[in-house]
C-alpha cells in the first residue's frame, strides 16, 4: 500500500515503455546491473525461490559469444546491443531454500521431486524475468527480451558449469533507440482476455 | 528510457512491497481492477501473444469457491480478502495471433505444436503474473499470490467452459495490513546468483 505511481512513472515502466531493437551508444556499466538486481530480488517468488540465475554480458566478447547462440534476426541485436542478459533459472534452487526460507523446512517440499522443481523454477523464473523488465525501466533503461535462440547452445555457452542452470529467455540491455522500433501491437480490451466473477 | 522512477515509486513497487496474508476492509471494485489490467497488457510478451487469462473474484460466492481449491491456510486468506484472483493461460492462445500479431503469420508458428504452446503459454503468462502483481502495486493495491492449490479443482471451477485455458497461479488483492505480516525472508546479494560477463 505504497504511494501510487504519478502518469510519468507508468508510463515508465508500462505505457510508453517499448521493447527495443536497437540502441543509443550510452554503455551499462557493472553498477547499473547491480541496481538492477538490487530491485528484482525484491519482487516475490514463491517461498522466495529466487530461482532465476543471471549472466550479464557487458563485454563484447560476451555478447558475441550469446549472439551465436541466436537466430540470425536476434544475433545482429545482440552483437550491437551495449549489453545482453541470459535469463537463467536453477532447478535445483531447492538447495537455497534453507538461507533463503529460513523458518520452515521448505527444501523437504522439493526433495526427490525434480518435476515440480522444474515447474516452479520455470514459473518464480519467469516472474523474475518480468522484474527484472521493469527494474531496468523503473532506472530508465530499456530491453528487448527474445526467445529465438537454441536453448542448449545457451546452456553449454554459459551454464556449462552449472548443469542443473537451464536458460529461460534472453535480452538486449540499453538505453533504446526510437529509430528502431515499429508500431506498437494492438492490445486487448478488457472484455477478451478477463472475466469478473 | 522514460523518466527514472524516483524513491517512493521504487519503494511503491520493489523495495517496500511486501506480499500480504491478510488486508483492510477497503473493496476492491471493477474499475479498479480494470485500471489493473489497462497496465498489465501494456507489458512485454513474446510476439504480444498475451496468453494470461483473468478471472477476477470479486464477490464473496466467488472467493468462497476459489478457497474450497485451495490449502486450509490459503483458503482463510482467499475468503477474508477483499478479492481474489485467478490467473490462467491459453495453451491455444495462438489462435488470437492473427489480431494480437497482425503484420506476419505468427500463428503458423505454433499450429500443430501443442508443447510449444504450453512453454510459450507457461513463460509469458508467468510474465504477465508478474506484471499484475506490479501494476497492482503501482495503483496503490497489494497481492497476495500462491501456488498451495489444487489445479484441477481450479480449472474445473473457473476453466471448465475453456479446456485450455489452466491456471498458473492464484492471488489475493486489496489494501495490505500490515499486521499481517512477518519479516522479510533474506535477499541474495548480487555474487550469489549473478555473473559478469
Amino acid at each position: 500500500m505504497g504511494t501510487p505511481l504519478d502518469d510519468a512513472a507508468l508510463d515508465t515502466i508500462f505505457r510508453s515503455a517499448r521493447t527495443y531493437n536497437g540502441y543509443l551508444d550510452t554503455p551499462v556499466r557493472e553498477a547499473d546491473v547491480r541496481a538492477i538486481y538490487d530491485l528484482v530480488k525484491m519482487g516475490p517468488t514463491s517461498a522466495n525461490q529466487q530461482p532465476a540465475r543471471f549472466v550479464w554480458c557487458l563485454d563484447q566478447s560476451a555478447r558475441d559469444r550469446l549472439a551465436d547462440c541466436a537466430s540470425d534476426k536476434n544475433a545482429d541485436k545482440i552483437r550491437k546491443a551495449p549489453a545482453a542478459v541470459v535469463i537463467g533459472m536453477d532447478e535445483d534452487f531447492h538447495e537455497q531454500l534453507p538461507w533463503l526460507f529460513p523458518h520452515t523446512d521448505a527444501k523437504s517440499w522439493f526433495d526427490g521431486d525434480a518435476e515440480g522443481r522444474k515447474v516452479s523454477a520455470f514459473r518464480n523464473g519467469s516472474l523474475q524475468g518480468a522484474y527484472f523488465i521493469i527494474a531496468a525501466r523503473a532506472l530508465g533503461w530499456d530491453t528487448g527480451p527474445m526467445s529465438g535462440f537454441d536453448a542448449e547452445k545457451v546452456n553449454a555457452a554459459f551454464f556449462a558449469d552449472r548443469p542443473k542452470v537451464k536458460v529461460n529467455f534472453i535480452s538486449t540491455l540499453g538505453k533504446g533507440d526510437p529509430a528502431t522500433i515499429f508500431a506498437r501491437s494492438p492490445r486487448p480490451d478488457f472484455e477478451v482476455f478477463n472475466r469478473i466473477a
